[in-house]
């Protein structure tokens, strides 16, 4: 993406509260730096008049993107192989008069090692109240842990209570965590989660719809929670009270046609309310583990029990490069040296192949280790 | 009943093990005293002979009828008013090859003064684990007395854990229970809920498909379940294992049509694995509360949500007893000298009327106070 399209991308994030139908098809139709010219000009309908009227001369994008940069960040769009496409499919279907926020995003600003597509594919959305109780968070943990060990990864919104707990134990399993957040990527919400939030930039994925430097608001939230529910194959609300954010994700994954599971609790609790209602309402089905949300999410045909190695780009391999990444471990990571012994090669001689195996995206190093890439 | 028959119904009860679809046949086509006399001379055809092989010529009638009248208790069959028709109606529909216990007693000896017919029209069996946790034990008394107060009899199985906490609570919510046993009237099983199944006798209902003397078996505890299935509504499983009589009541509840409700409970409490299962597997409802047991007894078209005053016989009713009638509070009961009050009528001129509403089966005397007949 040459610097002109990316500052146009940039500012069309800006320049309207997402998502935005209307810049989306002008967007579709002519391009980003047209539409964001267009926008700029104040040569568009009125209806998008009205809705850019209060930002269209406030151009921060330059700034924006060099926060992003320093980050290491990266803001990605339909026209980029990580966009996760399959996720979004299910926009198309939801009844748009009802929910009009049921959009893809425009873009994404992303930070983190993982691939959004790839680690979309195979995801779940653990979310629930921020005023979890201790057995709230042991079971999120539990779950957490049970799908992670299963390769699956975990989504959530990053929040006080189940969200973090979600994050803390994928994190703690060395499995992969996704935090969408309401505000931009610099603006750690809530600040208690700095740290967190930080984590899972480093090992797995924070995304945002929203430029940097945006403060989440209440609307922001509930937006957000549509991509919570589009990322995750299936949601786990693990305790809800009686209207919480969790219950407005389990309405999106239920829209969006994705799975939504419920845990249950004591009758006594006020913080597992919503899960009951859920499961008596026949919105949610109730899972006691992780292997059962699993075999729900196998029963929605979406999504294969066990992933398999990517096979078509073996053939590109030659006899050493094969060789290497026969070695690499089905789970987890390995170190050079281990490599080396599993290969039959001097340690030496594993380093080439596997930085070829690096740059074809077949390997990732990760903290001096090596392991099979999940694309 | 006339004697005679009194004492051939008591010898059919113990002359095979009950229920025998063989001797309600015989009985069905010939009575209960040309049945007995049959078997007793062994002129039956082969099956049901080889059934009364080993009891044909053991004749306890006359002592099991003189232990039961001694207890206050009393032998019915389907040829009194109090027989349960309506519960056992559903018997009919069960595939018996299936289930070949799925037949309405021949006989049951009760204890207590509840009508078993008017009791079982309006109420729920609560049933669970032994190995009662005090969540457990805190939701069956919950339960309980939310269904007392709206004025729904409790069945159950008179056993430690759930059953005796329902029980209880029923008890001291002022409310009716009916202990269905797998045991003699006169034989209290857990010997440690003697006190509390004098109780239930004093106050509701003590049921047992078995005469005087018998002890229970495994046998006899799957058989009885079918009796709780059948005069509950409703069948509300609080607490189960993994495999339990509770699940094996709520298997006979499903069978017989009835509605199985289920209580959730922590995930990590190996006391509510059983619920959660029977919720998962579509076989029970979610509740949280009485007032949702009741919300389902009456989607069921069963069961109308508020129990109407008897109306038919108002007609029969003079002056006095009319004013008296209507001075009967709606829940609960009245001293004479409130029920003056509220007539607005001397103390010494209701008792007239109260003896004759009492005479009419219309009011019911208690402790010294006085309330409307639950007929």
């Amino acid at each position: 993406m040459d610097e002109i399209t990316r500052r146009a991308w940039a500012y069309l994030s800006r320049v309207a509260e997402p998502p935005n139908r209307r810049i989306a098809e002008l967007v579709s139709a002519e391009g980003a730096v047209a539409a964001a010219d267009r926008i700029r000009r104040r040569d568009v309908d009125p209806a998008l008049k009205r809705a850019t009227e209060a930002r269209h001369d406030v151009d921060r994008a330059e700034q924006d993107l060099a926060i992003l940069d320093r980050m290491g960040g990266r803001l990605i769009t339909a026209e980029d192989d990580e966009w996760p496409f399959l996720a979004f499919m299910a926009f198309r279907s939801v009844d748009c008069d009802k929910r009009p926020q049921a959009l893809s995003p425009l873009v994404l600003w992303v930070l983190g090692p993982s691939q959004l597509c790839d680690t979309t594919d195979r995801s779940v959305a653990i979310v629930g109240t921020r005023a979890a109780t201790s057995y709230g968070e042991y079971v999120t943990a539990d779950f957490a842990a049970g799908l992670v060990e299963r390769d699956v990864a975990v989504v959530s919104g990053g929040a006080y209570g189940i969200d973090g707990a979600a994050h803390r134990a994928a994190l703690a399993s060395d499995g992969e965590t996704v935090a969408v957040l309401a505000s931009g990527l610099d603006v750690p919400y809530p600040a208690g989660h700095s740290a967190l939030l930080h984590r899972v930039g480093r090992h797995g994925l924070l995304v945002s719809e929203y430029p940097p430097g945006t403060r989440p608001t209440r609307r922001q939230f509930l937006t957000r929670n549509r991509l919570v529910a589009a990322f995750g194959r299936a949601t786990v609300v693990v305790e809800a009270g009686v209207r919480s954010g969790a219950a407005n994700t389990a309405a999106w994954a239920e829209a969006l046609g994705r799975q939504v599971c419920a845990v249950p609790g004591p009758i006594t609790s006020s913080s597992s309310i919503g899960c009951h209602e859920l499961i008596r309402g026949g919105k949610a089905q109730l899972v006691t583990r992780a292997s059962e949300v699993v075999e729900v999410m196998g029963r929605s045909g979406e999504f294969a029990p066990d992933r398999e190695r990517p096979a078509a780009t073996v053939d590109d391999l030659d006899d050493d490069e094969l060789t290497v990444f026969e070695a690499l471990p089905g789970r987890g990571t390995r170190t050079v040296d281990e490599i080396a012994v599993a290969a039959g090669m001097p340690a030496t001689d594993v380093l080439a192949p596997l930085a070829m195996l690096s740059i074809r995206g077949m390997a990732v190093q990760e903290d001096g280790c090596w392991r099979l890439s999940k694309r």
